[in-house]
């Protein structure tokens, strides 16, 4: 790792609401990991973001004051240089895409989500060509960085950089973060004091385990027992109980779509119609954000940004800095390749499993038991990624139709026709693979 | 292969109205595989129609002239003694099961069909413990027997089999064999000219090359060219074009199911309040056959047995015992297990493959090309199964849930449970280990 | 864990010269573990050495002054019930037997050596039936403890366990200890401050990275750059910097028999006629031992202990022990099934590899590179350990055979035969299986 | 396939004393695939040769009649262009290179023998290059050709250009259609009357079954039970009957090398010292064959050539040619990749198994069973092989010291360093790609 006098980090789509978090960990997290340079990217479209948050982002460091550097700059290349880290954070299309990726699908009765089914396909065609010249620029000009990477679709993100460039690259949910935060408030216990077990790929995994000061607590969070903490919607989020027993593991909810596939496209279908769907709630708490960034007296992250969404990021970011930088060999909860874990799937897939973090990079635990019943879902979905990863890098059309005829929430091949077809011109600007 | 003047072949549910055909198949092959006994058995519910179909056989194998002896009993064990040939056609719960499998599924919105989803399950649950005691009395009776299943789902039977017994069998469905012939019709040349490849578990299978006089047509059949064949309806099915091309396979006509889902549901519900399901059609077939087989004056099998469906499945056995005994080395497509076949898949799973039919036994034939796109699909009907056939051997409700809750046409854990639950009542009578 | 005022541990082999160093690691980690009873357990004919070692062991405890009690007993059930760790450390035909492990095949040509080739092998024949016996006690007596088994060979004891029983085992071994010590001296930090990766199984491992304070030494180890410290005898045991070099890893010092085959045969030959063999040294050694432990006035581990061999043996124990009773989830090097960890090994080989230790048990990490050069010698000695633990419980000759016949060392398999036949005699009380 | 009037064949080392016999199969099968054109490719070094094998083939088909054109070049471009087939039969070195694959290993101890081992090794570094060069013309002459391969070490060879090109190859050995026409010769049937099954690779091969005419006689093969045709030498060759049965499968004759290492090695030296090694018996009978081949009245294959060895190489090539030609889906036993056959090897090894020869190409058959006993030496030598493929790719000095490290043959480190230096030295000028 090159030190200079500390570490320099490039975070790209620098001008994203969740900046101010970020900054406020790397400021508090200085002592164990000296920071010398924060550059916060963006591009044309997103100059004015980048500067509300980025003047914020000065003025939390210089309250706080460690010396580090915030810098703004539309040129990537830059601030790619010689990065220790290089965190990618932005979204090709903005929330209009996104706005776009949910009211189609749900149009048609099919789930209308970011990170799967079309939606999740058309964010993953959008962002991967952008994402692979990113690595580009990091093969050349950082070749011993790691991109730490949270667009999502995360774990589609990281496997076509894996798949498609020489760069080391890490996948970062918050969903495992907040399982385990729960959990150790649930039980009382500090945060060192779990260990939950992660059986999946990221937005589709199961708990199978949960170790809680040494005991096993598994069976007490899918019984739903101990009070409490049901009410602090931590472990159950309202499954049926005998499915939860007969299933054996805690589904997280993203699987709501999933197994609940009826009463959330009702649900969906009646919020589009009443608030919109979730990208338009967001634009209004983001103009919300973006109004307080503004305030030039504002020099701490906003209370208002948790109801943003995304709660953790940063911790997890940060976290997952130190302990590459320290070689700290605990555990965290990470998007890597599979590597034999799973032997139903691929090897070069990536999955989101418990891993050490050394200094060497992430190294992955073997789950202790995988539910036989959920192996089909996985891979069913997994399939879909597949073939959308490789439709995003070639722009071939057939693959990007049987990779949506094959997800499990599009009900017909001709259900999935029509959603292509209707996609791929609305988003016609940013996929420029497949309008070449 | 115990030889006496020739073979004994015990036919377990041989009041079937399919026996005819089995029977025509054993006459006219007696030349290449002498048959000295055929023993058809069936259970007290059946005598009268095993009588029937019985009777009419000794009247074709005497107007016929081979030296064959026809024995009809309610006595298994007696049947299966020795035997060289155990055939399994049996339904359990007979066509008033079928009846309640087609139709509870389709009330409740989800696809009712006797071989895959709530119904297969159902079908295979039933079947399977009963299969079992068969083979108890197969290993004790008829240790080097090769037991021949037709029983539907062809596959789970097959696999439950060769998971908790030590009978040698094969799973066998007319559907490959039909492939075949529809393929050397449309080009105009003999059987032994054709090689299709399928890819994938019965009733869940693509062909991935066709290779016809030494030509490949599989982009003949997906661009539908060729005009006169399309009409003979073999390869595209009423496909859409795009979507087949981008499949790059022929699907087979159970494929519908999952890729035409919306279309065939409502086609189902439409037909089933103004002709009732297949299960009331086939009643009605076999009610008009069995006043056929009962005139003393039949001595061949009647054209009408034809509309019955399950064209070929006599030739497609009688094919296969006489490849087994003569040890022909040609090739057949069988259900067999896995064997490493599918990297994605259990070794221990049943299979849909190409195989050498050796004196040994079936010997596999590994297909040159699995597309991936359909490698998720594959896992997650093979999950369904997987977690029936335990199911079924248990009497496991939680295994029964699950597989119901992941099966790629039921649409939620809630309707799963709903299902289930009717499903298991209406089948009370059937399911000794789930009522014990 | 079932806890009493503390908890029970069981050692089996208790008469063991190890012994004192286990009762040390115990009394000091009192603080972290509360034991509230030593059960030391040995067969008759082990009488003396029992009491010898027993006795010093209660004037450890009563010296040290934790409430622990020693208790010495020949009743093996009396011991096992409920206790929550059983430790397996006896020699089933003692240090006569090992010598004639050793010096029947060096007769013959061949390495002699108690954890490999030939003589592994029947350390294996003898002690796997015997451990299989205390199993069936574990299961019945004590179903929740775990075994920690450091008899060796340690790697087919392990695995013959989790092969043909219920009972939670772990192998251990001091070699990776040792390695991590020998690290962390050199390079002069604390233990915890080094990460080395072990590829391999037990006594056929390699080292593939070796991180240190966050930096990766592996190139300087193979390289044996740094001075000092290659003279301490840790990276490269005197191989061939070129052969090191090409090999890209560091191997165990257990490799020398197989990549120094011809040298050690050498040495082996010579020794055998100056001094004997091994078991010829540690019998003078262990006589001296136990009249040192004789002496009533000895109320601590004597310092000649360290000459026995094994050293950090019992620090590795007490240190699983402890992260297994207090949920650590700190790194250790472990013997646990393969699970798919290496994909050209079976799934349920037992392998050695970094682990988490959680109260759930072990977690096996994945390592991060595993050279291709070393998978042929891997598998080779794999295949005979399967064949030998099959062989042991089984009695059955011609596995034993191909065996010898497979495994690396062994020239031809006229020689197998010759050494199979002699060493069957040899050893015929210890091996019922093979003469029933 | 491109038709002309009738097929291109190019051979490569078309100066090979084996042609006479290849041309004289291709002349026999005329009926059946009419062949055009026959190029004879040889390099400047072997034109002699080629003129007087070249002159003999045209003087062979003209008296036998068919409309063959027969060329004789040294233009290999030219051969290749639109050849359907192209057989590659040469050898990189020639005699005197074998000569010394033979007798330097056998000086230091180890067997010296052109397939396997450091013979069979350097027979690869020399000729995987010159293989590969040839691949970048079909690829770019000929893109549909088969390349049938018969240069030894054929596994390797084949391995490598599925590797590295995108040619269409098979790799091809007379061993198993040799084994297969014993058999029928010792029970008396025709030769499609016995289905033996090999599991391996090339030259590493067992035969776990043997079906005659609808029987399995293995054990009676190893047994050596039926007296006359154990004369016959076919089955046994000589093995120790107790390790046979123990083995439960009849193992190729190449395996003599690994389970009689000593006394195949004493044998070679003795034989050193006497008459050479087969590099010099062969040259002894190559010189006689081509004074015969000189003569202008020769116009068929001479009776001697039958002495050279490799009997049926040719009757094995133009069956293989015919079957693609025709789609016979014949059994032949290819080497072809793995495919995930045995999942203990990567995919794209090359194996020796049974294929059904379809116009699409070879489409292997799953071994009914491989027995746990060889599966560690097959990854031994299979492991050897890859390292060697690479080494001979890159000229990567270090794979070539480890692949020799950890052949099983190969008895430590030192050795295999002296070899690899001592044999790199001798083949210098075959080895650009390790002296550039």
């Amino acid at each position: 790792m090159c030190e200079r006098s500390g570490l320099k980090i490039a975070v790209l789509g620098g001008g994203s609401s969740y900046t101010p978090e970020l900054v406020e960990g790397l400021i508090k997290g200085y002592e164990e990991m000296p920071v010398a340079e924060i550059w916060l990217v963006d591009i044309e479209a997103g100059k004015r973001k980048l500067d509300i948050v980025g003047n914020l982002a000065k003025r939390m460091v210089r309250k706080a004051g460690p010396p580090i550097q915030v810098h703004l700059t539309l040129n990537r290349r830059e601030a790619i240089r010689d990065a220790d880290f290089v965190l990618t954070q932005m979204r090709v299309g903005m929330l209009e895409a996104r706005r776009l990726d949910e009211h189609i699908p749900i149009r048609h009765g099919v789930i209308g989500q970011e990170t799967t089914g079309p939606g999740g396909m058309f964010k993953a065609l959008r962002t991967i060509p952008v994402i692979l010249e990113i690595c580009r620029d990091i093969e050349e000009l950082a070749p011993n960085a790691w991109m730490l990477n949270f667009t999502n679709p995360a774990g589609m993100i990281t496997e076509a950089v894996q798949k498609y460039s020489r760069v080391r690259t890490i996948g970062l949910c918050n969903s495992p973060i907040n399982f385990k935060k729960s959990l150790a408030a649930v039980y009382n216990v500090p945060e060192e004091k779990v260990l939950p077990e992660f059986v999946g790929i990221n937005h589709l995994h199961w708990v199978t385990s949960a170790l809680v000061d040494g005991e096993e607590v598994l069976s007490e969070l899918l019984a739903g027992e101990g009070g409490e903490y049901t009410a602090a919607n931590v472990p159950t989020f309202g499954w049926d109980p005998e499915f939860l027993q007969s299933l054996s593991a805690v589904p997280t909810y993203y699987l709501k779509y999933f197994y609940m596939q009826d009463e959330m496209l009702g649900e969906m279908k009646e919020s589009l119609e009443q608030n919109g769907t979730r990208a338009d709630i967001v634009s209004r708490v983001e103009k919300e954000l973006f109004e307080l960034y503004e305030d030039e007296t504002l020099e701490e992250k906003p209370k208002q940004l948790e109801q943003r969404g995304g709660a953790y990021y940063s911790e997890a970011a940060v976290r997952l800095m130190q302990s590459l930088y320290l070689g700290s060999n605990d555990i965290q909860t990470l998007n890597v390749a599979n590597s034999g874990i799973y032997d139903f799937l691929p090897a070069d897939s990536s999955i989101e499993v418990n891993c050490v973090v050394s200094s060497g990079g992430p190294i992955p635990l073997v789950p202790r038991y995988v539910p036989s019943h959920i192996k089909g879902l996985l891979h069913a979905v997994k399939t879909y990624e597949r073939l959308v990863i490789e439709a995003a890098a070639t722009g071939d059309r057939a693959l990007a139709l049987q990779a949506l005829v094959h997800h499990p929430l599009v009900p017909s091949a001709s259900t999935a026709k029509v959603l292509l077809n209707e996609m791929l011109e609305a988003h016609r600007q940013y996929l420029p693979n497949f309008f070449a």
